[in-house]
Formats: structure tokens, sequence, C-alpha cells
């Protein structure tokens, strides 16, 4: 509050006001002294930025930098009623089971929802997650949901959860930054090569061509615990606009005209098709010898011309590679098809008694 | 036959005039009843299609789309004295012994054979390389060559040989489209890296620079079914221009003005190679430690020069690889050589008692 | 000598001038009869060239181009005071104790030491190393250091340590040609990928981006012997401009205008920090789960910004790999660092508990 009695910040307005953390304060400063104490972003002056103080006892103001600019010397009122206490971490957690005991693990987090991008498009796009797989008839895995805070949330988590998670979980995602629409970003699991990885990667390649790729040292966010050494959980991150990578991250900038419908739905969109991939990673075997006779099975034009059909060809191809070793997922990699186009084809394949499933 | 009198298309004239398979005619029909089993290639109206129905009992004729277009409308006659009835899968086999009971299995195809390229090119090469074979003193392997129909013979033969050839074939080669000049075309076995692709393209990258290198998916022919789960044996397929690939395929301009004596010449060139990579392909051991002293055995200039004898310098080079676990020809990779180039020089240092073969 | 008792080439001036392993001689010659004893570079005309005969009983002069041409008609005494005669093969040898008893083997030739860059820089940056490493206050490794004849001195000390070397040796360097200025030159092990190789590699990736790398193809020196079939020493060579692939190679060129304290620093350098790799690629483990709270042990920032420390962000990737599998040497490429830059970081972990090191 100015001299005048005029409120310059104000929480009501937007909590990124207050410093994340800070101590309880009431005082009267100069406006020299109170610089000392505030937080603006030179480079977007219209952005308030978010900065917390996790472990030291400070207090501070966010504020744009216009705002910033526009004060005028004189003594300030500073009033912050915060209180550090010794309390409680919450988190959510739902399973959802299958038949399986084994699990795909989904985390998101709750710890800063008033900015879109990151964050709050992570539990939105993993409720939605949730609602598809409780409308699924039958579910191959066990699906285990966490909505935590960042970081803190995680290492409380595996603290309490270590041992069944390395036990039974096979796949899973790290959910943030999945709501705007500029791009897909993938970060890989610190071993890079899991099923996560694979069946992530598989669906950007098909639906993302220009998905950027970052690399294990470009992390930040709860990979950071699910895959160190000793936990290594195979958690992969899929994500749109990736954390720390676009202007808007980490200000008030990041709100409702960043993130939008299309954003949010492309991203529950290769979060999906993952899971779809993992819950339908078979292993396929033809129970015949030699290439099969399609026509008398009425799956083949009986009149061979230059032309080939494209469905019979994928057809014939996937056969080929229905060996009981290979799973769906390599045989849609080495026939560069989504999986998804050849469930349909496993499954007319297996009604006629083609196919056995191996491993399911 | 039109109404003049005339006949329209005559089998004696092609035997392509008639589709492979028809039940057989003998009516009268309008333009438009007899058009609806005429088959021709507007974008090729010079040639006459080859097309069969297999499983289907119909009736057809197939002719050039210039000689269709110059139909004149009126009654026709067709007649086609076919009988499709039980009968006898015929094919040639063939054994050439060697020193030793595993197999390199050698397939052609005999089934459309009034066309050139694709496919009297490959009985014509087999018979040489047979020939070639037979000629030889002393082969390291035994020879099976078959000459049988497409797709149906390979099964048939497969039906009734598979346990021997699982267990004796260590390589082999489907052997089609292999006489004409244009390029050099190679599809692998579905596994990819076996013997028989290894011995190929060694050859294939020395004689063929500019080969097209098709992969599994692109496959047609014998590997089909020799390559399918299950049966897996290692058989490659390297081509001349390959099936499906060339605007004369599987018509009547696939004749002698595309296959010439110098197509056929280097086709059987690849593979008459390829089988000399195998037949050679043995792992040399030094029987000395560090590099032999060449000179005192006549092997080495005596007089040290700038200039280094080139073939020296392979020979030398050769024998720093010859440690008893490469093969002949992943050492003449390792020297960008063709191993045929390489068989002297292994010859004269196991004359010269410096090497031993530690596997024949 | 000349007609008129001028000395024409002169051993005193140049021990060039008489080719290695002359028998002697002293006799009178016409012109026309001397010169089919000469050897001389016509493309380089001011050099005298180095020319051995190891194993013909010849001999013969060698002298600059310019020279030889200026020799007019004549009669000439030719006088070479050589005994060819059974002797010793005398080599150094030196052991420097370390803490374990596994070796780095390091090996540099003596033997035509009148030529600068190849050979004599190879014993001058030798004789630092082990000045280096005598005043090292912990080894980690024994180091055995050779002096010795290329090839025939190689050969010899192999036909009498072989046993021990191939128990105790884990890398080590053939030092030759590491004294000029140009560029660094590497030539890798017959395996390729031993600990030597990765280790000279990963040092010369950062202090050599411009590198020439050449392949086992082009070896001439006693990694010949090192690494032949059977022997198989993890011997690798970091050069500066390699044998045979500079303009003054085996010629009185090759002399202290090419050789530069520079040179031979870099050369030096690019060997010890390669030595400091095999001695402290050692594999840490964290010993904490999770992402450990680096701000209590004042290891870490405690106000959150935009923009990271990027020495916390290497420290906290480090952390992320260290997990008991990985060596040092993996991690740093993994990191893109120099290992050398890692070591601190290391350091200090170590101290503060959080890193086990697994395998000294």
């Amino acid at each position: 509050m100015d001299e005048s009695g005029e409120r310059v910040v104000d929480f009501k307005k937007s909590n990124l006001h207050v410093m994340g953390y800070s101590i309880p304060v009431d005082r009267y400063l100069s406006l020299d002294e109170l610089n000392q104490h505030l937080y603006s972003l030179p480079e977007q002056p219209d952005a308030i930025p978010y900065v917390t103080s996790y472990y030291s006892p400070r207090w501070g103001f966010c504020l744009s930098h216009k705002q910033r600019q526009a004060l005028q010397p004189g003594e300030y009122r500073v009033v912050i009623q915060s209180e550090l206490k010794p309390g409680v971490l919450n988190y959510a957690e739902l399973v959802i089971p299958g038949t399986s005991t084994e699990e795909v693990f989904l985390s998101t987090y709750i710890c800063h929802p008033s900015m879109a991008n990151n964050e709050l498009s992570g539990p939105v796009v993993t409720t939605a997650l949730v609602r598809w797989l409780q409308s699924l008839e039958n579910r191959r895995y066990t699906y285990r949901i966490v909505f935590i805070p960042e970081t803190i949330g995680s290492i409380v988590y595996l603290s309490q959860h270590l041992a069944h998670l390395k036990q039974n979980v096979i796949a899973g995602f790290n959910i943030t930054c999945i709501g705007d629409d500029r791009c897909y970003s993938f970060l890989p699991s610190r071993d890079g090569d899991t099923l996560s990885d694979r069946a992530a990667l598989h669906v950007l390649k098909h639906i993302g061509p220009n998905c950027k790729h970052y690399t294990w040292l470009d992390r930040g966010s709860d990979e950071r615990q699910y895959c160190s050494p000793g936990i290594d959980l195979p958690i992969a991150t899929s994500m749109r606009s990736k954390y720390g990578e676009y202007p808007e991250y980490h200000t008030s900038l990041d709100d409702l005209t960043l993130v939008t419908p299309s954003g949010l739905a492309g991203g529950f969109n290769a979060l999906r098709q993952a899971i779809e991939v993992i819950e339908n990673n078979v292993k396929p075997k033809i129970n015949v010898y030699g290439e099969p006779q399609l026509g008398k099975r009425g799956l083949y034009p009986v009149i061979s011309k230059k032309e080939r059909n494209e469905e019979v060809r994928t057809m014939i191809n996937f056969i080929s590679y229905c060996d009981g070793e290979r799973s769906l997922l390599e045989i849609a990699d080495l026939l560069r098809e989504p999986l998804n186009d050849l469930k349909g084809i496993l499954h007319v394949l297996v009604e006629h008694g083609l196919i056995d499933i191996v491993e399911k």
C-alpha cells in the first residue's frame, strides 16, 4: 500500500504477487528498502513472475515490470499474513483395477495451479484420462494415478510405495505442460528405452512429426525422482510446450490464452494413444506355415492385378512378422504404421484362427 | 472372332491373351458384354497385360489397349478350350553334393516363362549356375536347386522338406528377375542379416555400387514362404530390375529387348560371386605372435621406401585380422576389399604355414 | 669423395646420408655406378631421405636431390666403415608402482632419433610423462614404461613379458609423432573400443575437435605388435601429425622447425589427460533415493529463478547418472563434459557423504 492508501499489489488480484513461502511481515518501508523485496522481469514488462523461496525465511512481492517502474518514492506498507508451520502433505491417489496386477503409473502435480500450461493442464488432462480409463470395458493393466505437489510430493509418495511400485509398474507417465497448441515435446526416462518411451515415441511419430525431442539432461519435473538411481521407474513425459522452454513459463502470462481446448485435446490424445499402445502390446504368432491363403477366407481380392490392394498388403506384411517374438509395437514400427491401425487387422486374424496371442 | 470371322485375339500369337485359369467358354456376345471380360492397360497401349484368376471361376482375354480400342460394335464369338481339373504339381530338383552335408539352397520359378526378366531369366541363370557348380573340383557345401511354380510350388516343396531344410540349409537365394541391364536390386531375407544377406550385399557393394536396396516390406516372391515365421530359412534375393518396379513387368513388353546377354551375365556374376563368398567364408588364424617377418619368406620388398607396396599392405592388414574369430567375409568388409581378392593372399599364407583355418 | 678430394656427403653432417644397415664398402666408382647406390627425392629437392635396408646386404647414400643433380661425371671414392655382426638389443624399462598391480603401459621408440616429430618427440614427451607420474602423490595404477627400437624392440619385449602384460595391462599408449603443432591425430587399437581408446578419444573430443581420426588400417608403428592377434593388448595412439601423413616425414626436414615447444606441450597434454581419465575412471553411486536436497548442504541457491545456475545443473545431472553401473568416463560422455571438470564435483559429493565409489 502506498502513502495514498492505494493497494499497489493485492493477493486477491493474483496469487503470484506474493513470493511463495514468504514469512509474515507487517512493516513500513521506503521505496529503496521495498525494492530489495520486489521481483519483476524487465524483458517481459507485462508479466508477473512466479517466484518461491523454499528453504530460506524471506518475504517478497512479484509484480509486472511496468507496475514496478510506476512506483513513486515514498513510504510503503507491506503486509503478508502468512504462517509457516508443520502441516500435512496431502495428495490424491486413485487405483483403477485391471485384469493384471501389473500397473501403469500416472503422476501429475498440483502445487501452482494458477498457471495454466504449467501446471493446471496436467490435472485436467489426467482427470480426462481417468474418465476414459474408467469407461473401458476391459483393462489389461491396473492404473495407479496420483495428484501430488511436485518434487516433495513424489519423494513422499515414493518413500511410502517404493517396493510396490518397483515390483508392479511396467510403464507410466508424468503428466505436465499438456495444454497448449504450439507443438509436442518429449522427455525420455533416464533409461531412454523403456516401454513408456517406446509407446510414447511411437504415437508422437505419427501424430506429432514435428515433436521436439529433449534429452534426460533437459528434465526438470518428477521424472527427476521417479527415474533416479535405485528408483528406476519407467516414467516418460509426453508434453505440449515443455516447462522452461516457452516465454510465458512461470509467469502470469501462462493463462487460458495459451492453453486451449484443442491444445488440451491434442495432449490428451497423445497420452491416451500411448496408453492404448501399452494395453494392446501383445505378441501375435501365426499358427500356419508359409503365407496363409487369404482368398478362401474372403480376405484377398481374387483377381491379381498390377495395383495391389494397400490394405491387403498391410495385412500380409503384418502376418509376416507374427513370429511370437516381436510385439505389436515392434511390428507397427517395422511396418511404419500406427499400432492403432493394426488392432483391427489383428482382431480379424485372431477371429479367423490364424493368429494366437503368445503373451497377453 | 468378330462378325467378319477374323480372330481378334489368338492364343497362338501370345499365350498372355487368355487370362490365366480361365474356365472354358464358347459363346456369342455383344461388344459391351465382351468388354466385361477384357483386360488392357490404357497407360501402356502397346502392352498385353498378364492377368490371372487363381481361385475364382472366370474367363477373360488380355489384349493391348490399342487393339481393344479398335474393336467395332457387333457380335463376337469367344472360345476358350481350357480344362480345370485335379492334376499334379511338377517341380524339378537337383542335389549337387559337397564335402559337407550343410546345404546352399537355390530356388527359381517356372510358372509364366513367356515373360523374360520376370521370369525366364531365373531358370536360365540358375541353369548356368548349376553348370558352373558341377564344374567345380571341390565344393564345400551341398547344393540343392529347385525349379518350381511360384508360391504354390514353394509351399508344396516346404511341406515335404521342411525338417530337412531347417536342419541343413545355411544359405540360399531365390533367383528371379535376373536378366536385364538396368541395375542391381537387393531384397533381404526377413531376418535381414543372414549369411545369404551378408554375402550378397558384400558382392553388390563391389560390383553394383548403384544397387537399389529394397526392404522386406517390398517382397513379393518365394521369400514370402521361405522366410515366413516358423520356416525362417536364410533366403535372400539378388536381382537386376525387381518385379513390380519396371514398366514392362507382367506384360508382353517383358521380352528379349529388355533381357540381354550382358544383363544375364551380370546377374549370373552377382550370384556366382555370392556363392563363392559362402564357399570361401572360413575363419583364418595366424599362428605366430606379432606381425610376421614377411621378407625372409620372400613376401616383402627389402628396401623400405616412402611409397608402400599396396599389395603387401593388404596382406599385412589381412593378417592383422586373422584372429580365428573373424570370418573371411568380415575381414573383407573391414578391409573394404572384395573377398575374391583375398583368396589368393589366404592361399599363399596357408601355403607358407602362417595361417591355420579354424573352421572349415 | 669426388676426384678433387672433396667430401660430397659426410656422415658427420647428417647421419641420414648413409643408408641404414649399409654393409662396409671402400671402392672407386664412376658416377653412373655410384648413382645405383644413391637415394634422393625429386619432389622434395632439399630433403635428405631416410632409407634403410634391414635384411638385404647392400650399401647406399642418401642425399638431397639438389646435391645429387650437382654431381659431375668422374670417379668417386665411397667409404662406409660399418660393421654388421651379432650384438645385443638394448631397451630401457621403468616401472612406477601404484596402489594396484594393474598396469598402464607406455611404449616409445628410439631407433632413428635424428628426426624430430617421428621420432625424438616420443622419448621427450614420455620422459615428461614419467616425471609427472613420479610427482603424483597417489597413483591408482602401476605404470610400465619402455623405450625400445620400433618393431624389433616391441617384438623382443613381448617375447619376454607377454604373459605378464596380458595379465596386468588394462590400458596403454604407443607414444610417437607427438611434437608438432599442426593437429591432433588418433589411431585406434585393433579392437577400437578399449579403455585406452575411450579415454584418449574423450580427451581429444574436448581439446582437439579437429583431430584427424585414422583407422586400424592406417597403422604403422608398434601397435602392429601390441594389438596383433593373440597379443591383444589395449594400446591406442594419440598423436600430433601422424607418421606417413606429413611431407617432412622420414626426411631431414623433420627437424626442430616442425617440432615446437607448444606442439610438444599439446601432445603431452593429450596423453596426460588420457592417463588422468584412466586414473579417475571410478564408478560413483548415489546412496540416497531421489534427487538429494542440495540446499541444506549449501550446494544449491535458495531462491528459485528462471535462470538456473549452470554449475548446479551439471552437479544434478552428474548425480542423476551415479547408479554404480556407469563409470565416470561414461557419465562425462553423457554429460558432454570433460571428465576433468567432473572430478571436483565428485570430490565434493564424496566429501558430503552423498556418493560412494563402487569400484576403485
